[in-house]
């Protein structure tokens, strides 16, 4: 058997959502646990969404939001309360409906399932609580409470979470059953702050996607069929994956006074009346490290912006004989040590040293496929030259060079700002060339049929199409090409052209594609 | 009526659990939800525990844990396998039974509860899942599948999550059905590097507790009784409230091969021999909210120290007439500034600027309650003297001074210092106190009976003594006097001595208290 040519099998070009799962197992970011649908998410991925939290913690708080924490069950009752909202979310959900573990004694198991010594449900709730999906409805009726004149207003609250939506196919990162998220939800006393709010959130986080993950986006306006529900107006981001599909980044709803009227949430107004307030929710989650995977990744696994890997770089000693190990450790912690003091996007550079047992080769690898930015071995004869030999993850995995050690500790940051901004660059670009106009049905039946029967996961890309905005024509999409309307760009494509579903006349162009 | 003499009523001498729900209510901490048993954290309490998080994860990672997240959910199986722990954990926790809410068409609820247009369960799962009360079974299980060889370990992880345990009587912080919580959970390859980890991470919660939190603790062990359901040995850092009960605020347990046993985490030694590992766990929660607010606070409400306070200073602008606004805003900006270069305890100092409309009188009586350590008003007279009018919250609310404003920015490091070096001396005085050494049971009796019955709240302190190690023993003390073996100091109380109750030889004093 001849050995693989890259460091994961299959590639992407033969297997897209194989390749996936091989990439997350060969980076150790994730696994699947014993429990349908719920990761678990190792050190190195955790790490990742540590660096996300940091980043946008920072962003929100310097927005003026705070942190707080609510519930993580919702009785049921509030999920009645706001009708299309239930129906967006109250189908697949965890149900608790009992509060003990009973042992089974016998004939005494109340569904009959139990066995001697094991354990049954008991002590029924009187009213079923859901596991919080999202939590618009128990933090509006806090907000109820909390808000009671336009003095009180903007309230400006984020909470970091977990939450559960009941998933049928999961897939680790992209849709789990549990997932872990940010929040946001702010109560405005008008409609054009709370608007400047959710354009705002949006913002933050196509500025965090671009400039932090390399992660080019689309800020667009979601169609009545996508929206989120109960909302008024859903602004998303949208990203194009390496499989050409698009996938939704993060998301902004202006909920306008629907949650404000099921909930209550009501204010005096500078004239002493009583006045409905206006909302927004926000949030982005544990997907965006699925999407920052599929951004970037090649066929030798991961590959990680500097700004958001939990590591910058990763030191590996090569000791050939026990003498030198004292001196080859002892110039590896320094290197660490003078690397650490050095800042990169105002945080200290982090850096691993690999010392544990093995073959140096393997474990260059191994952090080829978790994807470090960069690598630098160090054994005796690169310390007499006051070296280190490093590889760029950015670069081919054999283009490795000599620098000296002083210079690398100069010039580190420039290093990582290079390897930032090449990422960015390459996605820009794959993002660009596989955008296009397109002007008939035939042209776009033809773009996302796959061509070649032995590649079904190439598709075509971000169609920009004039189209009606009609829950039907979606709908007909949908069915028939497996296609949806991602947004509608905020940055308009503005031309006059005709639907190519109804041939009416259209303004603006609107991204069709198909989507995770 | 006369206007109370204090910002809180009733006082800690009135009726101390009041007093408890009082002070939280006016430093806007936290307050109960609409779900039974669960609170809502408000920004001013999940600032206290923004900062808990933050200074104890830098010290877990300094002693190389890694962080990581697991399944909200166990499968009821895995809580079969440990005996001792579903003994301790089955009981009272939240069961998912169902996972989908379906509208109830008339006729259609399966109980028979539910009303057309409501919703009911639908979709019962095979098996039931717990909402984790503790994660030692589902960590176990994929320790079990990372764990392979001697190489692998030790195994350092944390976890920061939400857990829930069904409790019938709450109290906001102390007892609540969900709470926020850090639990470590790592493998080692012999007993003795488990036990060093065991004690090293107590060290650490011990540190924590009276360097940031000024909370003096005694280290000790736990008896057979109190010990954590599965564990060979817990330790944990016991405090004083200011009603001289006790209270545990961290535990940290050394396992054995318990948990390995139950889930066959297992390791081929050096030797290529398969052996079962040996595990430790540990944990504090949101609880030590509680444990802060009752060591320092007053009957003027919450008294926070400065190293984990959500902000060390408000400025309170006094305005008088509107044409003072601008100056007297630029001045408190630039002070805010100047004073947030400064670091104190290797952090920038926060500071908050509270210019909302109101009276300065009530704005500063809302920070005294709220806790905040240092409070600068600051006014056109003061902007002229280039100076403020400072209060400390460690001192008499009316015991403010006016000091210039360059000698407060050079010396505010100093002061925080200094404040909360008195907190903690106070909160060792009164530990000191109240502690004494009991030789009888009459006298033990007469420590923890209530002379004044109009003050049934206040009881004796911590009663150290000579007590048999035995589950009768302690059983009987907490039926008749409601105590408990608090620990078993680590720093022993060596002297030979008899038992108390049994008259049994002695060679080390416990603590007994009654408790939270």
């Amino acid at each position: 058997m001849n050995s693989p040519k890259t460091a994961i099998t299959p590639t992407r070009n033969e297997d897209y959502p194989e390749w996936y799962q091989q990439v997350i197992k060969a980076a150790d970011l994730a696994e699947n646990s014993p429990v349908r649908g719920c990761m678990v998410i190792k050190p190195w991925g955790y790490g990742i969404w540590e660096n996300i939290q940091r980043i946008l913690n920072d962003k929100f708080k310097k927005t003026g939001h705070k942190n707080a924490y609510f519930p993580l069950f919702i009785p049921k009752s509030f999920l009645e309360k706001e009708a299309e909202h239930v129906e967006g979310f109250a189908k697949e959900c965890a149900i608790v409906t009992h509060h003990r573990l009973e042992e089974v004694k016998e004939g005494q198991a109340a569904d009959g399932v139990g066995k001697k010594g094991q354990l049954a449900p008991a002590g029924e709730l009187e009213e079923p609580l859901v596991v919080r999906p999202t939590s618009e409805t128990i933090i509006g009726a806090m907000f109820a409470k909390w808000v009671k004149s336009y003095r009180d207003l903007p309230l400006l609250i984020n909470q970091w979470a977990n939450v559960v939506r009941w998933e049928m196919r999961t897939r680790l990162f992209l849709r789990t059953t549990e997932f872990l998220w940010q929040e946001g939800h702010t109560v405005h006393a008008t409609s054009e702050d709370a608007m400047v709010e959710t354009k705002q959130m949006l913002d933050i986080y196509a500025d965090f996607a671009e400039n932090y993950m390399a992660m080019p986006v689309i800020k667009g306006e979601k169609t009545a069929l996508e929206r989120f529900p109960g909302a008024v107006n859903t602004y998303c981001i949208e990203s194009m994956m390496q499989d050409r599909k698009a996938l939704q980044a993060g998301t902004s709803h202006f909920l306008g006074q629907n949650f404000a009227r099921s909930s209550q949430i009501k204010y005096l107004n500078a004239e002493d009346k009583e006045e409905y307030a206006w909302t927004t929710s926000w949030g982005v989650s544990t997907r965006l490290i699925g999407a920052l995977i599929m951004t970037h990744s090649d066929d030798n696994g991961l590959i990680l912006p500097p700004a958001i890997a939990p590591a910058q770089v990763v030191i590996i000693p090569i000791i050939r004989k026990d003498s030198d190990q004292s001196t080859v450790m002892t110039y590896c912690q320094n290197l660490k040590n003078d690397l650490e003091k050095v800042s990169y996007m105002e945080q200290p550079i982090c850096v691993e040293i690999d010392d544990k047992p093995g073959n140096s080769g393997e474990k260059s690898w191994s952090w080829i496929k978790k994807g470090i930015p960069i690598r630098l071995e160090v054994g005796m004869r690169d310390i007499s030259e006051q070296s280190v030999f490093m590889g760029r993850r950015d670069k081919e995995p054999r283009d490795k060079v000599s620098i000296k050690r002083d210079v690398l500790v100069s010039t580190i940051t420039g290093l990582l700002t290079e390897i930032q901004s090449i990422l960015l660059s390459r996605a820009k670009e794959f993002q660009k060339k596989h955008t296009v106009k397109i002007d008939s049905y035939d042209e776009l039946k033809a773009f996302f049929t796959p061509k070649n029967t032995a590649k079904p996961e190439i598709h075509g890309g971000f169609a920009l199409c004039h189209l009606k905005d009609s829950v039907e024509v979606e709908e007909k999409l949908k069915q028939d090409l497996n296609l949806t309307v991602r947004c509608v760009p905020l940055d308009p494509i503005k031309e006059d052209g005709k639907c190519l579903m109804t041939g009416e006349a259209s303004k603006q162009r609107v991204i069709l594609a198909k989507s995770y």
